[in-house]
């Protein structure tokens, strides 16, 4: 049997979970996808993922990819997998992919989406997916400081754990703000984060929401480049990777990363 | 301290409960919440629920009301109860009313929605929440059969465990399909509900969907009277009590009721 490339499209509930990313003697979300597969096909393999969220954060659409020799047909596939899945993972979808399809380097953006709740009274059903904001939240200045993110910029100031020479620039593609009765959904899609950017946008974004903060200080925090100078970083279990785009596929050499 | 009167709005997550009333040795909503009254008061009372959820039902608007004798200000009650309360239950708003209110035979009607996740995989973040329901279903032929419930009829054909002399005439005043997506919502809205009438609907309603059973035929259904008519009871987790109206008080008498 020859090794077949797959793409999976996965969903987890990321309460239960020490992250994404494979670790020694810790649950994540990683492991047990690789353990399915492992299930299934009776090879051990490491597969790649497009977003390397943190411990407690969800997933509606994070993506992956592997390789692996298997005759289960690919209309099978996601039923198979999910069959040999914990019930706080879902495999929404597989595709059979080219061998140069990589889920992280192919990626030309990630969405992610945080929901809050603001008011003085938490909530039952929304505890593992939402954050608690006290305080009013002003959603059109939150928008305003939002939009001072958009573009090509460095990303510094929101980075936490950065590399001496990691590469800081991002572009920012979109950051919404919305209110949806007493909760306020902030969406951003970016071609990638660094780490700990979405935590630290969404907390310096309430910052402004609660007044301790003027939008326009954005700028000014860029110029920093110091992540003291930002907001606190939001808490991870209101956080979301919400889809994966590969519109326009860059190449891993074209990104000048290694 | 004489006595205060209180209406509660509460929200839960069915998961881990044996329904919302009280029962000895189970971990219900009602058990909870006056323990969580006792905790904050010193009084051991009994409260009413407007909608006595079953087992894996969940709420976001159920109304309890109940009087105490307590010195707490009303604009501190909900955060008062909420912090005595475990995390799958919140207290969203309290407010003090009459003697005379009563949560279950003060209201005019009930709102309740289901959740069906219409697809073949299943969901890691919605499962507490949505059932799973295989066969494509046709949301137009499901609103067609919905249509023919309305109004006031009598629904022993949709009813579980009802007692010799029990009224089964109710007030269907709502019941929209739509698809959202890979979901299917379900919102009924009647004066009350008998027992097991939600889930029995929701269960005939996805097989008109599925083809299974022709919307037209709603009409014989409930002429029959008889439960083994209908169709199978939908899965208590796609269950959620949305709200309680109280604008058209109907009082406890003027029901008929005992």
């Amino acid at each position: 049997m020859t090794v077949r490339h797959f793409r999976a499209t996965v969903e987890y509930d990321g309460t239960d979970f020490a992250g994404f990313q494979w670790q020694q003697n810790f649950r994540t979300a990683q492991g047990v996808l690789e353990s399915a597969i492992e299930r299934r096909t009776g090879q051990s393999i490491r597969l790649t993922g497009a977003g390397r969220t943190d411990a407690g954060v969800h997933a509606l659409g994070q993506v992956v990819s592997f390789g692996v020799e298997t005759a289960i047909p690919i209309e099978r596939m996601a039923l198979a997998l999910n069959s040999a899945l914990p019930e706080d993972v879902a495999v929404s979808k597989v595709e059979e992919t080219r061998a140069d399809f990589n889920a992280r380097f192919s990626a030309s953006s990630r969405v992610y989406g945080y929901l809050i709740l603001n008011g003085r009274v938490r909530s039952a059903l929304w505890r593992r997916f939402s954050a608690l904001h006290l305080e009013p939240l002003d959603v059109n200045e939150m928008q305003r400081a939002a939009d001072l993110l958009l573009g090509e910029r460095d990303f510094a100031a929101f980075a936490n754990e950065l590399q001496p020479d990691e590469p800081t620039m991002r572009n920012v593609m979109h950051c919404g703000v919305r209110r949806f009765g007493r909760f306020v959904f902030v969406r951003i899609e970016a071609n990638a984060f660094l780490r700990g950017m979405v935590r630290t946008t969404v907390g310096t974004l309430m910052q402004v929401g609660s007044g301790a903060r003027k939008a326009a200080s954005i700028v000014e925090l860029l110029e920093t480049r110091d992540r003291r100078m930002a907001g606190p970083s939001a808490p991870a279990h209101g956080l979301c990777l919400i889809r994966v785009k590969y519109g326009e596929r860059v190449s891993y050499a074209s990104k000048g990363k290694s």
